[in-house]
């Protein structure tokens, strides 16, 4: 006898990254109750399920949402606000400035909301997100119904946020209280960088993180200059003062991971920590390439961010999944490193373990939540089609994305987000934009 | 009195290339005979011209159309044929096996036609080729009407096309003659690289392009193993072999040009060379990553290529443009280099100059030829917009192309080449499909 489900997606392909490196053809996914119920042949899908839904998706392929590591959502209200400069004059003379005129709850909840409906389009489904008033970007996040992963963000200097360390860590921590019964959401601390942060404050966030079990999510090793300034001001790189504040651990997420020479990399995979790689953000800034074929071949577990759109100008997965992929092979001069299943497993398991996430989401194993998204690889645009894995990393981008689900829930489908309209969205970053320009 | 015109074009924005890093609002573009008229103020193109056609194209930026510097077009039909894998081992182990069994004039003209409807599609109005059976390839581009560099190929091993180097020479030259008529269509001495083309032959391909006064492009330092192997056979690098073969001058386009020194991009520079940069190909190939900011700073001329699509996968300049930009920061960890106008310029103007084709094409000059592109910055997506110069670079893809105008006639709008249907596409590409895995 058969059982009811919500929904059978019967797509050309899938590819569920686990088992590594499959792309399955003739088969469909079974979602009930949010969930992934099986992965299995189409015949025997029709044989055990009566589905309530069913979406064909001929010429298209599914796998796992994918995973953003590392964003400032909100500031996808300064896109293309400044360009074109190094990472300190770039923060010091331009984004600080306009963080500190207009960065209120606002602007959080406007420019989260146009990064989640950016996101969704391009079939991201969680984000990992580190900004001032993460309540605001909360009410956003549940706006369109999109997983979040909120920074408790953590400066010594004061803004329009919080007064100092303690405060930003008691705000950060009451927007946690009050949002934990929202079974999308969960919280990160987050302070912000070995520059902006001081010995101190890493202690208690390395006592509260352990109490609390949650990540760390610190920007690390992103410039060359910061690694200057740390042996100038601590006497040593910053991996180092993190190892000696008791900071590395399965719980670290180390956005950025630019300048790590060989022994940090092993010193990181050693302790279980992972790497946020923003192949797009650290060439725009003039940061560097980072090291991913060595952390590759060390065992370092890395997934992918966009930065925020300030610096990218794009939230876009699939391009940082094929400059990951690219700039793994132009970097080492190895045109082997980082294949396309490699790229996609960055950009889906490799986020979802380093946010601890992965017994529920990164790949497509029953019992896991659908998150999902479904790409079209049939447009004429991108023929002939040998292998879908590699068409997904080197020839189609977010705009042959067709569905994103969340949790078993349709967010995206036709180019745009169920849940806001485009008028909505287009009439907030008319009024930013002239915010900011007056 | 106002005079009569074929095409008034009003955009919310032009970027005409020169004069350097200009964006003009409320300028209108007079087109007439297939040629820019003039660049002027929407009231004065009223006063001046009564246009036939008037394109009203708010939240629009219309640009010259981007010149394809180095591409092997017909190979779009291998788009992912085979990935992750070193140049000279995806060369001879999957390549040059598949192009001996397929690539006859019907492979090249499907190809090429696919190629051309795929650069079209993202704004790309000239392409530079170099393949076999350029007559092939000639017919594809004047099918879609599209402007055409084909290349006059010569390498010394015989193919299904040409039994040896003189042979190659006299069937790409018999096709220049044939096609001597087509105002679209000009020709360069192609010969394919140091590797693969002797001595002798490049002394005939010297003298030839004195005669002929056309352009030899050659793939030139593309990668490490390239210039070791010179210095085995020849005892000297390839650019100082060029040098001695009397092939250094204005002539002279190399593509790739990736593993230059100082000494050698100053030579380039001195003898007006010019470089076709494909960051994409380049970084896939795990060949490396072109000292872009060093050419710029030392004044070597470079336009941007995509290479074919088995080694990028896309024919896509917005991608090459961004690259371009991306890299010559990552790679100088300077911000400052290669700034969006800069990257707009090589793939404009940048190209046009390198073909010796820049009195026709790559600005917005007055008497040029109307090539052009219009791109939507207004869509939810992309906003906001501070600067519609960044956004091109760092934010639109070519999938917000919609208009191509070559010679002043519309070859592409709506997302699809007017002189061609997706459906004779997708036949071209199934058939294609099928030859190719049988």
């Amino acid at each position: 006898m058969s059982a009811e489900i919500d929904l059978l997606i019967r797509p050309e392909w899938i590819i569920p990254i686990e088992p590594a490196g499959t792309t399955l053809s003739g088969h469909a996914l079974a979602v009930n109750d949010g969930n992934i119920l099986a992965l299995l042949p189409h015949e025997e899908a029709m044989q055990r399920f009566r589905p309530r839904r069913t979406v064909e998706l001929p010429g298209q392929v599914v796998l796992p949402g994918l995973i953003n590591l590392h964003t400032h959502a909100a500031m996808s209200l300064l896109r293309g606000y400044a360009d074109d400069l190094p990472l300190m004059r770039w923060l010091s003379e331009r984004i600080w400035p306009a963080e500190a005129r207009h960065a209120g709850p606002d602007f959080v909840r406007a420019g989260t909301l146009l990064a989640c409906a950016e996101m969704l389009r391009g079939g991201i489904t969680t984000f990992n997100d580190m900004y001032f008033f993460p309540d605001a970007a909360a009410e956003a996040a549940r706006r369109v119904g999109m997983r979040a992963v909120l920074g408790i963000v953590v400066i010594e200097f004061p803004t329009g946020y919080a007064a100092d360390a303690d405060d930003y860590l008691a705000r950060g921590l009451a927007a946690r209280d009050a949002l934990s019964d929202d079974p999308l959401l969960s919280f990160c601390l987050a302070p912000h960088a070995p520059y902006t942060v001081a010995d101190k404050t890493f202690d208690k966030i390395a006592t509260l993180a352990a109490q609390l079990e949650i990540p760390v999510h610190v920007h690390l090793h992103e410039t060359a200059h910061e690694i200057e300034e740390s042996l100038k001001q601590h006497g040593v790189r910053p991996v180092e003062r993190m190892r000696r504040l008791g900071l590395l651990g399965p719980q670290l997420i180390a956005a950025h991971g630019v300048h790590l020479d060989a022994g940090e990399i092993d010193l990181l995979a050693h302790e279980g920590c992972h790497v946020a790689h923003c192949p797009t953000s650290n060439l725009k800034l003039g940061s560097g390439i980072a090291p991913v074929s060595a952390m590759q071949s060390r065992g370092l577990n890395f997934g992918l961010g966009t930065d925020g759109a300030a610096s990218n100008n794009r939230l876009d997965l699939f391009q940082e999944m094929r400059h990951a992929a690219l700039l793994a092979k132009g970097a080492s001069q190895n045109a082997e490193s980082l294949d396309a299943h490699a790229s996609l497993h960055a950009a889906t398991l490799g986020g979802a373990r380093a946010l601890g996430l992965d017994e529920r989401i990164g790949s497509l194993l029953p019992g896991k939540a659908a998150d999902l998204c479904a790409v079209r690889l049939d447009e004429w645009l991108l023929q002939p089609c040998f292998d879908p894995a590699s068409h997904l990393v080197y020839v189609a981008g977010r705009e042959q994305v067709t569905h994103t689900w969340v949790n078993g829930k349709l967010v995206m489908s036709a180019g745009v987000p169920v849940q806001i309209g485009i008028s909505e969205l287009l009439d907030i970053t008319g009024l930013w934009h002239t915010r900011l320009t007056s």
